[in-house]
């Protein structure tokens, strides 16, 4: 870790609390982004974000790393469809540590 | 909590701790009957536990509620389908408090 890495990561919180957004693709694409950040970025601390249907989805991704799950969150998020109308809809969000 | 219920609950850990499995069916069924155990039963522990595709389905049943969540639990559950096979599936448990 002595090589600064500036390339994506600019005004987050430097390497070690990196974020995943799941969405529709397949778990194993998701796996590979999560063993990819803990391996070449040295992330300490990687957090699945998922909305509505690809919960289960994040689920699948964090048993299939078989990562050391430090926290999970549950929430509700508001979102304003092409109608213009808001709609309510479940999140998740799951820590992994790399142990 | 004078009347003894017995009818559907003979083995489980009486009514203080009741579980409710989430399928198919849309969230606020089991809203409803999250809603009707926490009233009707008196329970203070409320488990909804879902599998797969319904892991969504249990977090919304979980948020929709707006009780308490006191602990979130995920893992893989082995399950064999029709041809014999052996397939891994993520499981969730949402723990609820009436607070």
């Amino acid at each position: 870790m002595t090589e600064k890495k500036e390339k994506k990561t600019t005004t987050k919180e430097k390497n070690t609390d990196d974020v995943i957004f799941v969405g529709q693709k397949p778990p194993m694409a998701y796996v590979l982004a999560v063993v990819t950040q803990f391996n070449s970025n040295g992330s300490k601390v990687i957090t699945i974000k998922a909305r509505g249907r690809s919960i289960s989805t994040a689920v699948d991704t964090a048993e299939i790393t078989n990562a050391k799950i430090k926290e999970i969150k549950i929430g509700t998020e508001t979102v304003t469809n092409e109608e213009g109308r808001d709609k309510n809809i479940s999140s998740i969000e799951i820590s992994l540590t790399n142990s």
